[in-house]
C-alpha cells in the first residue's frame, strides 16, 4: 500500500508538470495568434483571444472584449493593411501562477514602404492572462511605445501596470 | 486488475501528452534552424529541413527538396550575405494534427546598410510539415511578401495556400 | 516483479522526457529575459542571468559576471535608453546535452528615431549555458554583428566560437 501510495503521488506530480508545460504551450500559441489575426483583418479571431470583460490598453485609448473587433477597422490599421503590415510578437517571457499568467514581450509593426519595410511601432507589452473555460485568454494587455518615456521601462522592469482605463 | 488497467490507460495518456509537447519542441527547432542555415550558407543544413519531395514556394519561383541547396547561391542571397543578413523567423503559431502540422509565422530579413540595418523583406509564411523517419520536416513552405496584396493576408487568415507550383 | 520493474523503467523514462522539456522551457525564459532587463536598466536582473564566472563577449570588449551590471551604464546603452530601445531576442535554436546547452539566435536592437524606429544592431548570438544551483545560466555569450564579416557566419554555421577573451 505504501508503495502504491508513493507511486500515486509521484504520478500526480508528473501529471501536474505536464499540465504546466501545456499551459505554457497554449499561452505561446495565444500570443503568436495575434499578428496573423490583425494582419488578415479577421475580427473574430482577434475577439477570440480576449476573456470576457478583458481589455487592450494603448497609450491613446483602448478596447474592451466588446469593442476589440473594431481594432481591424481603425484608421491606423486600415492604413497598415493597405500598405502591407506584419505585427510581430517577440518571444514571450511567461510567468504562470495557477490559473493566471503574466507575459512580457515586445511588439514590432513592420509596414511596407517604397523601399523595403519600416518599423512603424515598437512597444513593450504586458499581458495578464487567465485560464477560462475557452482556454487561456487575455484579461488585460497593456502596450507602451519604447520611445524613451518611463512607461515602457516600468512595464519591462516588472512593475505593476497603471490602473486600468476602460477603452 | 481493474486498477491496473485504469492506470495503464492513464499512463498511456500522459505519454501521448508528452509526445505532443516533444513534437512541438522539434517543430519549433526546425523553424529556428532556417535562419542560421541560410545566413551561414550551409546548404546541407537547409536541405536537411525539407522532406523528400517537399517544396519552398516564393512569389517568383521556388525550390524543391532537390534544388533547395541552390538557395544559398541565388543572386539575391549572395548580395545579402556579402552585406550581412539575418533571416529572422518570428514565433511560430503551431497546429499539430497527428503526423502533420501547419505553422504560421512571419519572416523578416535584416540587411546591413551604411547606417544600421534595413528590413529588406517581410513575409507571411505557411509551413506544412510532416513527421518523417528523419523527424519533422517541411512538406511545403509558402512565402508571400506583406506588401498590401491579398496573398499574404489569405495565408495569415488560415486559408489554404494556392495550388503548388513546382519550382 | 518483472512487470513492476518494467513499469519503473518506463516511468523514469517519462520523467526524464518531462525534465528535458522543462529544461527547454527554462532556457527559453532565460533568453526572453535579457531584453526586458536591459531595456528597463534593471542591472540585478541582467546579473542574475549569468553563471558565476560567465562572460558576455562582444566584438569590441565584453563583460564578466562581475562586471556585467555595468552594461546598463555604458554610453551606447544610455543613448539607447534615452531614445527608447527594444532589445529583441529571436526564437532560439536550443541544443541540450545533459547539464549544458548551446543556443543560436539573433539579437536585434530597435531604437526610436524621428520617424519610427531604426535597427541599430543586428547580431548573431551563441549562448553556452549550464545548469547551476540557481537554474540554467549563461556561461558564455558571444555576439557578432551581421555586417558581412565571417565572424557572424561562423557562429551561425555552428562552429566553435573563438577563444574567450576576458572582458
Amino acid at each position: 500500500v505504501s508503495d502504491s501510495n508513493d507511486f500515486a503521488v509521484r504520478f500526480a506530480a508528473l501529471e501536474a508538470r505536464v499540465q504546466r508545460l501545456e499551459d505554457e504551450s497554449q499561452i505561446r500559441r495565444l500570443i503568436a495568434s495575434y499578428g496573423p489575426a490583425v494582419d488578415s483583418c479577421t475580427a473574430e479571431a482577434v475577439v477570440d483571444l480576449w476573456a470576457d470583460g478583458g481589455t487592450y490598453e494603448l497609450q491613446h485609448g483602448g478596447y474592451t472584449s466588446e469593442t476589440i473587433h473594431r481594432i481591424v477597422e481603425s484608421d491606423l490599421h486600415l492604413k497598415y493593411v493597405a500598405a502591407g503590415s506584419a505585427h510581430v510578437m517577440t518571444t514571450p517571457r511567461i510567468t504562470i501562477q495557477g490559473d493566471t499568467a503574466v507575459v512580457l514581450n515586445y511588439s514590432t509593426v513592420f509596414v511596407h514602404a517604397s523601399n523595403g519595410w519600416v518599423v512603424d511601432r515598437a512597444a513593450a507589452n504586458r499581458w495578464d492572462l487567465e485560464r477560462t473555460e475557452r482556454g487561456w485568454k487575455v484579461r488585460r494587455r497593456v502596450n507602451r511605445l519604447v520611445d524613451g518615456s518611463a512607461a515602457a521601462r516600468d512595464l519591462l522592469a516588472g512593475e505593476d501596470p497603471p490602473p486600468s482605463v476602460p477603452g
